[in-house]
């Protein structure tokens, strides 16, 4: 495929460029979107919301399955994504099942139809003192939706990513911000999504790409009147930025920014006396898989500091010195990483071990620290976010002290626990205090691997997300798009189809407080 | 009851009052709580959250159940309410009523249990290339919330309001912020909900009433990093600062803000020659029940102007100027309400007729407002909430400009269309439009009356609500107060009961995607 540069609006392209940028590997120019294609993507994005929504589910779950099979067969999406990301391929061609998988996901959830969370409680004309009117309620898509492209999924998580696959699938249209880091990869995607709109008649301005670099662009997009809800994926200080924007909005909307975490991971003794040497491997591979570039990496382990503990610690060092450097994302973020094992590398009782191996070009060199609860607690940037592949170890005097620290732990998309059945029943408030913090608590298992499925909650207590209540991952991620309606006294002509009398879709409905999938 | 005036915290008082001040009636002198009232009251509600959310299920609706009654037998909340707020007592007996029904529909909701929207996907050890975990996924509370109390129902959405009974029901320690109308009122409704409380074993952190008539007081609450949410019923300025304080907060919280609307109702051509009469009269009725101090009062009326919409508004008009003044909830609301009234009349093409009758003290006159759709569209005033007993009745020149008129409105908590079948048939893209505005769609009735049922949707776009996606009435408000945590990979003895192999407690879930109440 010829590469366009273009922002890609309803499909076309507008002669109004800002600037233009590359990245990685130079695949095309890009043009530096400006407020004009801003305007004219949310402008598209209007036009197309009531006549996409009121199409019936199965053509909108046939537009998505169609994206689906559009990105499963098209390779040039990984050998771009590749050229920009340095990931490798196996790692993407993964990836890539997975961004159709999700497609798939949501369009047989939108056939299937329940998730509209129907409800009908019928009228009694009769009641005393005053007459009970029918009441009808479901949920219906926001409006036009804002998606802002993550750079360490460049597929999952970006222009094709799960947000915009959520957004589609609650009948929003999606203008994507993509992430400049992948902007090629970013112009494939888009073009697959499009060609499966085209394919499958839906309107064309359901979904436009823009490419940008610039935060003010980021902020005229989010602060635009006719947007009405925001997904992101990246850095704190980024998503903190897009929700305070959208909270100074005149009318404010939400927002749902995934923002990472240092997804503690709690060691508990009995585990080390049973498996200290498999934890080690099993830690290792965890923290620099994919370069540590995944929001589940775990940043921080925590344990009591007995001689079994130091042990531990030992054979982690020795794994670590023997890892091997990766290629990260970009060379600022490759730098960023350095620059923040340089300050927990500064910290006073922090003692650091890094792989010795030699690392070429932006490559990143995994990192062990490793500190007591005291200067952990003492050093707030012991518990910050450090992009890469490193873990910082705490080494705990006590049991209270293990309970302290995880106590002043801020929120976090998982958290997790290593312990036999004996440690898990002794420390049994460390798991009701994790569950506090964290949006997905693991037993005997890694943060990093996330199930696309019904039960999966990717999200957590602030600083993770700035919505606690939502998930960017799995079925439950359509209900960030939606908003209930309640029908009063509605004849059945005008009512939507999911809440008329006969039940002609068949799905699950809370009628008269019973779940059923009668009439 | 010897009403004490006194913050009460967790059931008991602290001295450290910040001035006092009264209400109307005088009926004590309250404390003024001071930032020490705040950080007890929260410190509280923290102590109190984990062993309240530990508690069975069943323990926690005995408890609701008991609130209803203590609220049900008290005719001394009713004497008082009625000298603070000048609603009537066979109002307020309504009122008291709805109060204890909240309470035992949550109670029945926690009791039945599926509102944790429980989920589970079964390992697959065997998966390639991965191995699949096992993941469950249910709702927990958020943590400690503060509730301000509205004035407007002084029961139902005040400090024993639904507010309250869904922050308790979803296991949420609750802080309220009584109104300052209302101070003995709040008093005597917190201590019916303190008795049950300790009738039934549960912790008396999880309740604690303020009593306030300061801004930094409400802020200090919301800002308390141990607040985890906030509901709140009231003024669009109050709520915004409330939800602005928020936003503002090193972590963010969901602010609940329902802050009312103008609730426009559309009369269609059709039904105004079938009946317009009785539209004339039930629109009078609406819009001077209970003086008007109804989020759902209508105070926007629009229609098509031809020959039969100029008689129906002298229709209305006739009825306003026998329409009664009534005694407004208290002196400065009433001076809201006239300064309305006056910014009103002052706009050149509005004509203003109100109730001849004479106003005591404190006494709103019933006003009827007619112009015409471009000076409502060039005045933005005349689409602002005035609240009290007035509506705005706006003549359109043709049926696209009516369209245009409801394409400007904000977004508010109802949208009524009064229409034959055939009316209905003519103007389709108007309740398709109201959708997309409002978070109630009538058709052929009034706004006000809101039923308390699980389809209720008391919410609705901006500046309804500072939160769309959620109700303040109805079994769906329970939502507002829970997150999801996903158990991944947990041993049976370590998940919630509502997460365990067995089902033992029934209730309704999605396992392996298909809803089942097996095991």
């Amino acid at each position: 495929m010829m590469l366009s540069g273009k922002n890609l609006i309803a499909g076309e392209s507008l002669d109004a460029a800002a600037g233009m940028f590359t990245a990685r590997g130079a695949l095309a120019q890009f043009e530096e979107a400006s407020t004009a294609h801003v305007d004219r993507a949310v402008d598209a994005a209007v036009d197309a919301f009531d006549p996409y929504r009121r199409l019936p589910a199965d053509v909108r779950a046939s537009f998505l399955d169609r994206v689906a099979a559009e990105i499963e067969a098209n390779d040039e999406l990984i050998a771009v994504a590749h050229v920009e990301t340095a990931l490798p391929t196996a790692r993407l061609a993964g990836e890539r099942a997975r961004t159709a998988g999700q497609f798939r996901m949501f369009a047989a959830l939108v056939r299937e139809g329940s998730w509209v969370d129907a409800r009908i409680d019928l009228a009694r004309p009769g009641r005393a003192p005053l007459p009970k009117p029918d009441i009808r309620r479901m949920l219906i898509p926001v409006g036009p939706v804002a998606v802002f492209g993550a750079s360490n999924f460049p597929l999952a998580f970006s222009v094709a990513g799960g947000d915009t696959a959520s957004a589609l699938a609650a009948a929003c249209p999606v203008v994507v911000k993509g992430h400049p880091a992948h902007p090629a990869t970013s112009e494939v995607a888009a073009r697959a999504i499009i060609a499966a709109a085209h394919a499958t008649g839906i309107p064309p301005g359901v979904f436009s790409l823009l490419h940008s670099t610039r935060n003010d662009i980021a902020r005229a997009l989010v602060q635009h009147p006719e947007v009405k809800a925001v997904g992101f994926t990246g850095s704190l200080r980024a998503g903190r930025a897009l929700f305070d924007a959208a909270a100074a909005r005149p009318e404010p909307i939400p927002v749902y920014a995934e923002m990472g975490s240092v997804n503690p991971v709690f060691v508990l003794p009995g585990a080390l006396v049973e498996r200290a040497a498999s934890l080690a491997e099993g830690l290792k591979d965890s923290v620099t898989l994919g370069v540590g570039q995944f929001c589940t990496n775990p940043g921080l382990t925590i344990g009591v500091g007995d001689a079994r503990f130091d042990d531990f610690v030992q054979q982690l060092e020795a794994l670590m010195r023997i890892a091997p450097p990766g290629t990260m994302l970009t060379p600022g973020i490759c730098q960023s990483y350095e620059a923040g094992v340089r300050r927990l590398s500064g910290i006073e009782a922090v003692s650091a071990t890094r792989s010795l191996a030699t690392a070429g070009e932006s490559e990143a060199v995994p990192s062990l620290f490793v500190t007591g609860a005291t200067a952990f607690m003492r050093h707030r940037e012991l518990s910050e976010e450090v992009f890469g592949p490193s873990t910082v170890m705490v080494r705990c005097g006590s049991r209270d002290e293990l309970y302290e620290v995880a106590r002043r732990l801020e929120g976090q998309l998982t958290a997790t626990v290593h312990g036999t059945p004996d440690d898990l029943d002794e420390y049994a408030p460390l798991v009701s205090l994790l569950e506090r913090k964290a949006g997905r608590v693991i037993v005997n298992g890694f943060p990093t691997g996330v199930e696309v499925c019904p039960s999966m909650q990717h999200g957590g207590p602030y600083p993770a997300t700035t919505d606690s209540r939502s998930t960017s991952v799995g079925t439950a991620a359509i209900d960030r798009f939606a908003r209930p309606v309640a029908y009063q006294n509605f004849p059945q002509s005008l009512l939507p189809v999911e809440l008329q009398d006969g039940n002609p879709r068949r799905i699950w409905r809370l009628v008269e407080g019973t779940l059923t999938k009668e009439d």
